[in-house]
């Protein structure tokens, strides 16, 4: 057991206020009797991909899904849990920091502490590497006082995660046997749920009695599916950065002379630039999925940026905001295939200093075109996913440098006469990723670390952690559990630098939905923030009165309770069995199949096309 | 006018919940009666300019204290002014925008309304150019609406600002006459109020009937003395930074690899920096004061942080949080004399590209030792006020190469054992100052802004408007006017690329009091933070309950009140004349003859040694 973890600590008045937050439980969490409803079997976000991931899981795949339900809801074949012996439980963070973490940890301590006073909560401490090691620390009430509702990973710590190989899944299944867990929860994104997924199949196939459970906790924002509506940690960050993106919105209208470029972390989709856009409103947000989708060139997104600058300038507007997500560099194609080729070069064991003379002629070309600074940046070596460092590879300042180039030749040239573009650079990320935790994200988690005990409890074995209807308040929220399995899909075309080989099913990361509500307000609003100045500020972060309930628009605006009309329909096709029973009238039998006939046409062309729309 | 001024505009619900709180006033200022009590002539902050100070400023130098007082307090000889003729007031933001700037307008324009409905508060537009300029916005309700209790300066906007030459200051002068302003606020720092000083001497000597007011708002926090215990703008920069800093140091806590070195905003001195690490506890600051004080090289500063780094990896530590203060680059020696040698040849119209072969052998020497975009950051062109453009200049990524450099070097010798040092750099400045303004701002600027009112109501010329006794509730502030040119020293010997040439009256920018309680409580603590992580996390502003009065500890750990306790030694000097009137007895007189003998002695010594505690 590591010294320095789980001590409590000199808090701030404000974060002392904070560990007395008291998280509500929505009323199907309430008590001491936990009572699962289950669904039809599940089948996986891509059809296509279905059979390979049956394969792979056989254990874990096509299992149904759950709903936790309130002790009044009257469903006749909901299984009803009151015995809890003592349970010994397991928890990990996994991958990056997200605020809210910790509240998951305490979720589920007070739910087992709640249903059985001996069941023991042991924290792996510094991440995956102390689950190896079997490093533990025992949660307690003291343990955790002062970490409720505070932000980060540091009541337990995080190294560079992963369960993957066949020693490292070895090792986490010999933790799991030596401290006699009968479950073991991993908090993290899309790659931390994925291995959870392979080693509760692990599990299973090798007769290990522990369960594993996946919480989605990621500021990323992109392990949502039809299943999970929001990531623990995000509401944070978005709010956090939007305060910061729109001071300096508030900046450059009163100095009126700079254009800020600021580079937002969130890995390769472009979920954080899009909710901070929807807050703040800068004047620009470059989307890696509309480089993707339109194939642009860095070429092309330096004229678009320069033709924003110019367009201002001839309203007499010399300053202005511009959103990059991080993950914009392996969306510009050729920078991804430059990438590419120095990836593979590291693979082969070339050390970064060599790299460049082994490129091809067209990527040297292109290296050598690039400024020095992010030749350097590229060089670094692929992180644990074997994607590419985002958070160290500075895009903006790359774009800036291009546009101020650009803006020097188009001033030659006589095509723009304006004044002299200046730009600020800034890569907002970690000063977002350690803040307190929302209110919203401090409720989420702590709900989420409760539906663990109960997916235990119900004797589920890689499931992840599941509440719907999180646009309303806490006790409208409907809980359950969702087969990760469920959630993944097959890379069947390699598409940039990922982190399994292609045929390998994992949890699908979402990316940006080109077609859903939240990018169409924005881009309906887009050409008057370009223009128009029309900043907005959030305001920082309230626990207290006005702005401590704000949700993301990203929440808001879209339609979920994917889980909620599952179970309508089960209850349609309930109503239809009911009323075709043995002894009905054919006439009420005819019309019964030739409806039904129907549905199943309309719903196998559906299905076969591979536009399936969980998959964007 | 402008018409992209001073337009109501979209307003999130914070925003909007924020314009409509409405900052108290103290007791002295209600009513429509100003009732005034001078105090004695002033001196200047520095006895030994004292001379030069009043023969650059024959017409303000030496008047006196105003005190502005309560409704009740029964003071005999109070000016008291019941009528209240209705007036003309311009009002301009000169210099760097800092959180509150707005509510001195407001403040200002509804004592205004409240004495006088048909008098006139005019905004100039663009900073001291819309002054020169005559482009003024006429403020009205409407126009206010939007801007109450809200960051920035873009109700009126600024530019590079300054009121210098001697056609600058006919233009304010031809401005002021040409729209019959009878007062003319400046809303700025120390380099703004100094102008103003000069504005206030030039209409006093030309019978312009302008009179002219300072205001103290600056983020800096640097324009302070006995008369101003703080200004509008620092208590928000320093929480809102101190939130960044503080989710910087959770971040490092949980991921335990990455040292941050973070520079933060707030010119030469350190205050900003004192300020923050008291709020968060970073585990080590340098300061520009004690840097300056020890004489401490480049080669020494990197010597100690690598020490510390050193120091924390014995204790398996391979995370930290360097605060970097933005004006250390012209605190340290070598570094300051090559800038001197660069501003100088910049000064001889030297283009920069061609500086570095002008350089002597010795700067040229430093020059080429230092890394390319350091290099580029230094050749710049100095501020309008003629110091370097520290906002641009990187300390902190030199600082973290040459640490960086160092370490590598004790690798390489076998002095350091300790895993590889690596380092991620931040400035936080802008993202801080456009923020929405502390409850704690919003007050004080709006009283400063009513006290502007009152020194124009008085009849006073040159003052600044003052408030002390911050450290207490609002309804407990006293409130009132110093004449600017008692906040000046002259400028003995040239200590660094300053605005004013040696033997150049100026208002006293205060550095961090290396002999205060505030910098004593950090060094107190210091080699606590440096090693045992006891990282504070304030949290984000809040504008409701708890946190949201909270106050720096700047103001609440230093004893302030000067002019209270000037006002309390008039009394016992008054006392002292009553009793010892013609008629006393022969014993009454020896004795006070013997006390006050005494008395005058030692003030004598005291006043003639150049330390005096004002000047540091």
């Amino acid at each position: 057991m590591d010294s320095d973890y789980g001590f409590p600590r000199e808090l701030s008045d404000l974060q002392k206020k904070r560990t007395l937050y008291q998280p509500e439980i929505p009323p199907c969490l309430e008590g001491t009797t936990v009572r699962v409803e289950f669904g039809g079997g599940t089948t996986a976000a891509d059809p296509a991909g279905a059979h390979v991931i049956s394969q792979a899981f056989p254990h874990t795949y096509g299992q149904p899904l759950a709903h936790f339900l309130r002790r009044t809801s009257k469903v006749p074949n909901a299984q009803i849990i009151t015995e809890h012996p003592s349970i010994r439980v397991g928890v990990v963070f996994s991958g990056r920091q997200s605020p809210g973490g910790h509240n998951v940890i305490w979720g589920l301590y007070n739910a087992l502490k709640v249903h059985n006073t001996n069941s023991v909560l042991l924290g792996f401490v510094g991440g995956t590497e102390g689950l190896f090691a079997q490093k533990i620390l025992k949660i307690t009430d003291e343990v955790l006082s002062s970490y409720k509702n505070q932000g980060g990973y540091d009541l337990l710590g995080r190294t560079v995660d992963q369960i993957r190989t066949i020693e490292q899944v070895n090792a986490a299944k010999a933790a799991c046997e030596a401290l006699k867990l009968d479950g073991l929860v991993i908090i993290g994104g899309v790659t931390s749920n994925t291995d959870a997924a392979q080693l509760a199949e692990t599990f299973a196939d090798s007769k290990c009695p522990t369960k594993v459970v996946g919480v989605p906790v990621t500021l990323n924002g992109d392990l949502r599916n039809q299943f999970v509506e929001a990531n623990v940690g995000f509401d944070t960050i978005c709010k956090v950065n939007s305060q910061l993106i729109s001071n300096v919105c508030t900046d450059a209208l009163s100095a009126e002379k700079y254009y800020y470029f600021i580079r937002l972390m969130g890995r390769k989709a472009s979920h954080v630039a899009l909710e901070c856009a929807l807050q703040s409103h800068p004047n620009l947000v470059i989307f890696g999925e509309e480089v993707t989708a339109s194939k642009l060139t860095l070429f092309d997104i330096t004229n678009q940026i320069s033709n924003a600058v110019q367009a201002r300038a001839e309203l007499e507007k010399y300053h202005g905001v511009v959103l990059i997500p991080e993950g914009l560099v392996e969306s510009i194609p050729e920078l991804y295939a430059l990438l590419q080729e120095i990836h593979a070069l590291h693979g082969q064991g070339i050390s970064a200093e060599k790299i460049s003379t082994h490129l091809s002629p067209w990527a040297s070309a292109l290296f050598e075109f690039l400024p020095p600074f992010i030749r350097k940046q590229l060089l670094l070596h692929p992180e644990s996913d074997d994607s590419a460092q985002l958070s160290q590879i500075e895009t903006e300042k790359l774009l800036a440098h291009l546009v101020e180039n650009e803006m020097k030749k188009r001033t030659k040239e006589g095509t723009y006469k304006g004044k002299k573009f200046n730009a600020i650079c800034h890569f907002f990320g970690y000063q977002a990723r350690g803040s307190l935790p929302s209110k919203f994200d401090c409720d989420y988690a702590y709900v989420l670390g409760h539906i663990c005990y109960h997916i235990l409890a119900a004797g589920l074995n890689g499931y992840m952690a599941t509440v719907t209807n999180l646009k309303s308040p806490v006790n409208k929220w409907k809980c359950g559990a969702a087969p990760i399995t469920a959630m993944m899909t097959v890379k069947r075309w390699s598409r940039g630098p990922g982190i399994s080989p292609i045929g390998k099913p994992a949890v699908h990361p979402a990316s940006v939905d080109l077609k859903g509500k939240a990018y169409e307000l924005l881009r309906r609003n887009a050409s008057g923030f370009l223009l128009d100045d029309l900043y907005r500020n959030p305001g920082p972060l309230q626990f207290d009165a006005d702005g401590a309930d704000a949700k993301t628009f990203t929440l808001s605006v879209e339609d979920h309770d994917y889980m909620g009309r599952i179970k309508l329909l089960q209850e349609y096709l309930d109503k239809v069995k009911n009323i075709v029973q043995p002894g009905c009238s054919q006439e009420v039998l005819k019309a019964a199949l030739s409806a039904m006939a129907s549905v199943s046409d309309i719903l196998s062309v559906l299905s076969s096309s591979s536009n399936s729309p969980g998959l964007q």
